[in-house]
């Protein structure tokens, strides 16, 4: 790629637009930019600059496009694949400051707000209004700007959906700078091209996002979770096609292992409130009615112990629920505290399939003598599987790596899975995608990649590249 | 466009492929093959064939490709925008020979079907399943892959969202006949550019939908409808925001003027559970619990009642559904009998704007001395608006329809609405279409045209060309 290297006429335009003091280079860049949460990937880029507005935004990308100066967006860099690292340099905006909230619209259900807007003050905010923002990825100090360009799903995806369900518009500027409103406060749209879906999931190199009209609903008036153990993964996995069968419709299903539980309670130190069993079912459900929810529950609890479960813990106390949920928020950040380094696979399989990829992944942990740690959606198939280094060297985790993740991708083919439920491609993945989908399928998405960006310039490198 | 005509030898080819009871051509073609439900736009195909695989689909196109020959796909052909329309001649592909439902699938929720089943089948087969598919377009012969292809709404899109929420997998046939499966059945998804969703909603211009795996979820119970009578239209639409306000979750709010009832009484020769009254709320509720759904609609009699609705008639025997549902579905055709000619707006705007739309539609009746009907879906803000030609010369009408379109449009792009709701922009709204999005924003949409469709040859002249 022939990109120009960012130089002083390039910073002096960059001052001239923003102020001086969110224009940053060289040793002023914190070494955090030149990675995402998984780490391994990293490059720094040439220029950090924060951005407050669309038409700030915009100035940038259209010098950038006229002056072929590769550019990455970035909000809080909680990606698990590369895509927001600036591998050619470049300049990258920070949307980290584009965080307002901007209206609430309670007679269209719809919520307006930049892209720098976290997670959990989404929840947070609409809460109080008695509304609902469903999608509940486990990392809450994510953007919704990031959220939106990993199409994230989380625990609630089972009953309600993920992300792009809860898009009504977007504004984005495009790679030369123009400015484009996808969508609106509408409840539906079929005029034209859903390019608003594109973006979705696109990984910032489409095209950028500077507002957002979310989707609400009602928030529902009572939710409880239940906690079940099982005796092993397999009968705790192996239990979940016949929840999803039997229509109770739980908002969520997670799957847990002891060790992870362990590492989860050293990690807070803050006990769970079991630990004694091989593996947990977690669900929870919600609803307006406390007759219907317990009809529900109680159904699925039966079914558990019909299946084995070695007991049924209801989770109704502030107590109780704070352990809960703040081990399963925790899970990440305790297993990559646990070993030296680790990488992820974030493959989604169909629902019936998890029970059997998972007992797979048992066997390459001692296949491969590496220790493999996984949690995550269950009710969904969207798994997180997390392969550690531990005490490997360099080189041979490297190896190590390569053939785990070679044998797990294509178990996941064999069984109808995706190369990636909710984390998304970026750079880590792209061998994968292209192993899964072959070459004419990458190809279209290279050709649709040109008709946004015949430059190239807007973070290239990632996905289909 | 320099498309080739279709001679004797691309029949043979067509025949060699396909059984020559398959393959129409000149006289034995049906005059209804060269327009869709609206009329209006029509051209006859140089050559009809019917599908039966997907394999013959590929073959099909892969020698259009190579010989520069435009192809048009039709399922049911009850589109209102002129999609379906071969507007340059070439081979018509009829999809509704491709017509199984192949599996459900109840531990994944998923139905796979061909691309010609109609939409009445569908909810018919899930429902002995208990299951349930809940878009529910007024059109139910319409086949899967049409509703796909305008990513059709309906009425449940106030509380089960639209036909691109419910795709979980496609199988495609791109214009140069590579066949590709894009998602599956998987919850979750971030495996790159989402083309499934650019799929949805692309009015056959960019690749051709040959089997479907559908998201089905549990039946809901219950369900029950009220039937609202106001004074005046205004009252009745007025009130809907402060429904959709009250966070009581309707599954459809439909409004309905009293004209329009009394068509399609003359239509079906049959009763209406009520005309007497100036407009109406079609309101249904859905769930498990009748506790619950009578706690909903008790609240939303009393807002009604509240913004001065004369009555609130529970539709709940079967006489009364029939005679209530009957009547809604048969609106587009009573209105169509009760005139010469007429087209239609489509409009989608933000729900609590569509009081002020349908006003301004009086006005334009008014102003510019024509009929005009109204009736659709309050709770989404998807208006279905036609303008009868009634006894205009044809010229008169031409005129006439374009000015008040025109009108009707831009009032639309000021409330902030959009084109289409669900109709799609075809070839009959093309014009309206560049004019809300500007040259950049259609010229976006033509390169990705040409991402998928190098030769243009894939339903040429539509969307954004």
């Amino acid at each position: 790629m022939d990109y120009k290297k960012v130089d002083a006429k390039d910073i002096e335009f960059l001052v001239s637009i923003l102020d001086e003091n969110r224009v940053f280079k060289g040793d002023s860049i914190n070494n955090d930019f030149s990675h995402d949460e998984m780490g391994g990937i990293s490059h720094m880029p040439e220029v950090l600059v924060e951005a407050f507005s669309t038409k700030e935004v915009s100035s940038i990308m259209k010098y950038a496009y006229e002056n072929m100066i590769p550019v990455v967006v970035r909000g809080s860099g909680t990606g698990l694949v590369g895509a927001s690292v600036p591998i050619y340099g470049g300049i990258m905006i920070s949307m980290s400051k584009m965080n307002k909230i901007l209206e609430i619209d309670e007679e269209n259900l719809a919520l307006t707000l930049e892209p720098g807007v976290l997670l959990m003050e989404i929840s947070k905010y609409v809460e109080e209004f008695d509304l609902f923002y469903p999608p509940d990825p486990g990392e809450k100090s994510a953007t919704i700007g990031g959220n939106i360009n990993t199409n994230a799903g989380g625990m609630r995806a089972v009953k309600y959906g993920v992300t792009r369900d809860y898009i009504r518009g977007l504004e984005i500027v495009l790679p030369n700078g123009e400015i484009l409103n996808l969508g609106g406060k509408v409840v539906k749209n079929s005029s034209g091209y859903s390019i608003k879906d594109l973006i979705c999931g696109s990984e910032g190199t489409l095209g950028i996002v500077t507002k957002v009209i979310l989707k609400l609903i009602p928030l529902p008036k009572k939710a409880i979770s239940l906690l079940i153990p099982f005796p092993n993964l397999d009968m705790a996995i192996g239990t979940v096609p016949k929840i999803v069968k039997s229509k109770s419709a739980p908002t969520a299903i997670e799957f847990m292992q002891r060790e992870v539980i362990l590492a989860a309670e050293e990690f807070l130190l803050k006990k769970f409130p079991d630990n004694s069993s091989d593996a947990y079912l977690l669900l929870t459900f919600d609803g307006n009615s406390t007759e219907d929810i317990e009809k529900a529950y109680e159904n699925v609890a039966n079914i558990c112990l019909n299946e084995g479960a070695l007991d049924v813990f209801i989770i109704d106390t502030d107590e109780r629920k704070d352990a809960v949920w703040s081990a399963r928020g925790a899970f990440l950040e305790a297993v990559k505290a646990s070993t030296t380094d680790m990488d992820e696979c974030d493959v989604v399989v169909p629902r019936n399939k998890v029970a059997e990829f998972i007992k797979y992944t048992s066997k390459l942990q001692e296949q491969f003598d590496v220790r493999i740690r996984s949690f995550g959606h269950a009710g969904d198939g969207n798994l997180h599987v997390y392969v550690l280094k531990d005490d490997l060297t360099d080189d041979a985790w490297k190896d190590k790596i390569e053939e785990v993740f070679e044998a797990m991708y294509k178990k996941s083919r064999e069984l109808k899975g995706l190369v990636s439920g909710e984390h998304g491609i970026g750079f880590a993945k792209k061998t994968y995608m292209l192993q899964q989908y072959g070459y004419e399928y990458v190809n279209l998405m290279k050709n649709i990649k040109l008709a946004f960006d015949p430059k190239n310039i807007l973070n290239p490198g990632k996905v289909c590249e």
